[in-house]
């Protein structure tokens, strides 16, 4: 089953690949939330990364890894998140067409951003049928390459390459923790940890509202995601085949978080380091703050996955 | 008139004398303000500074130039702001008593923040009477050294390391915008054009409904603050003698922007750059988007000045 995933020199080309598409995003400290959790934690922060959110790394894999024939007709996906904007923008980078399938009811802001980045929105209802409908509609009719947000190879490199550049920078952590939701970014972790630091242990950060890859794992089989229910609103998806294999086999575990400690960790990033997180890219630190003897005195690279919010919606 | 402005050795000497009380803050930019704006900006980011605030330049430098028979009284001062925070962590790290008068009707998060830093609070009427009187109680009780928030040039020498910082890294700064309220950052601010980049202008960023220092400086004497109206509440105070006399001479011009530009540029920023300004901090580029005609195409630094806001009273 190993065969089937990225390989490290595809992460490592993956990174080459996109380097001029995204930025390099820094790793910050904060003195006063290690005081507050007694441990030694490292913000690696892709809210600053293109788009507001670490989705740029693997959009851009995939559309720079089509050959010229393959964009001539675009590309298309359908997302009410961070990847539709990420999808929106690799494509206007490299030249070509996007088609992003979103649901009537979507954030004005959301829509707003893709327009920014000039992809074409095609309107679903918000079931997940229509919007499959739609984007079948929208692939018959312009030839356009699907690049699913996470079941794709070239996406999980690309996520892949965000631990990547921590694990260049900080050889000595004890644990890495990504938010899971699709479990793009957390299997792209687990292959990065595996091949460039394998002493640092992975783990899954999932909101206890919408833990679908929690008990994924624990029973090795994948649950749809039903109902989930949390301010985590970038985590609300299911694993995929691809996502799943990997975590399965390469996660140390999987912990849940309620959102009243989301939103005390997203509060205390904001107060203390200044800087705008999502509430999914303040799991990490939700589970830290959930789960202090476990962590008390290690070394934890937190990946901050985003910082797209509506600043007029704020949880406090 | 000049001998009296502390010099260039000064400022330089008071770099490397608050070296491990500082950070050294980073200059972010940002291609789609950039874009907004027509304009090349380099954002100084004092928001990310300790205290979440410049003061801690001024107020370390203020301290450290104490001799220990000065400190061991203890230092004091009267703010309900940020230097009353920067007065209490710069004391706590050298080791020395810190007394704080502040108002009774102070935010809630500003005395947390004095009691985290083991301050002392003494706490006063919110008028100006009422809060020297407290602080001359104190003064004759402890025997502490008052350190005034901006009328003292330890802590010029202070807040002026902040531009130095800017141009040990840009020399091609056409421009460099900082905020206005009692002058200290500002006066700093000119000092260091003056001895390290002399081809840079400085410009002063001031609230329209606070804009003492705009017509001090027009009609050439200094007007007090009367009923300042503005969101900047860090910029309600009227300079002082010594502020008043550096700008004065050094001032490229001093502009007035008003309050629903200060929350748009606030918001722009918080929105593209996912960082976490206050009020204050923003109305240089809020002055930017009101004379996009005097900045258009120029190479301008803008002091972000800090970053504390109450979260839960946001203005949009």
């Amino acid at each position: 089953m190993n065969s089937i995933f990225p390989s490290s020199n595809e992460i490592i080309a993956a990174h080459k690949r996109i380097e001029s598409f995204i930025h390099k995003t820094p790793i910050l400290t904060s003195r006063s939330i290690d005081a507050i959790t007694g441990t030694k934690l490292f913000f690696k922060c892709e809210n600053f990364q293109k788009v507001g959110a670490f989705k740029m790394r693997g959009a851009s894999n995939a559309i720079l890894s089509l050959s010229e024939q393959e964009l001539n007709k675009g590309v298309a996906t359908h997302s009410s998140g961070n990847h539709a904007a990420a999808i929106a923008l690799a494509a206007k980078l490299k030249g070509v067409k996007a088609f992003i399938v979103m649901p009537n009811s979507a954030p004005e802001i959301k829509k707003a951003a893709v327009k920014e980045y000039e992809g074409e929105i095609i309107y679903s209802e918000s079931t997940l049928t229509s919007r499959e409908a739609e984007l079948e509609k929208v692939l018959n009719r312009t030839g356009a390459v699907f690049i699913h947000p996470f079941n794709n190879n070239h996406v999980i490199e690309g996520q892949a390459t965000c631990a990547k550049e921590v694990f260049d920078e900080l050889n000595f952590l004890n644990f890495i923790i990504a938010p899971v939701g699709g479990g793009g970014l957390l299997s792209g972790t687990c292959l990065s940890a595996k091949y460039f630091s394998p002493h640092t242990k992975v783990i899954g950060a999932e909101p206890a509202g919408a833990d679908d890859a929690f008990k994924s794992i624990r029973d090795s089989k994948v649950y749809p995601s039903v109902n989930p229910n949390t301010i985590a609103d970038g985590l609300l998806t299911s694993l995929s085949d691809k996502t799943y294999n990997i975590i399965k086999q390469h996660v140390e575990s999987i912990l849940t978080v309620e959102d009243n400690l989301i939103i005390e960790a997203m509060k205390l990033i904001w107060e203390r380091m200044k800087i705008i997180v999502e509430p999914s890219g303040a799991v990490p630190l939700a589970v830290v703050l959930k789960h202090r003897e476990l962590f008390a005195g290690q070394n934890i690279c937190l990946i901050i996955s985003g910082g797209n919010i509506d600043l007029k919606k704020l949880p406090w």
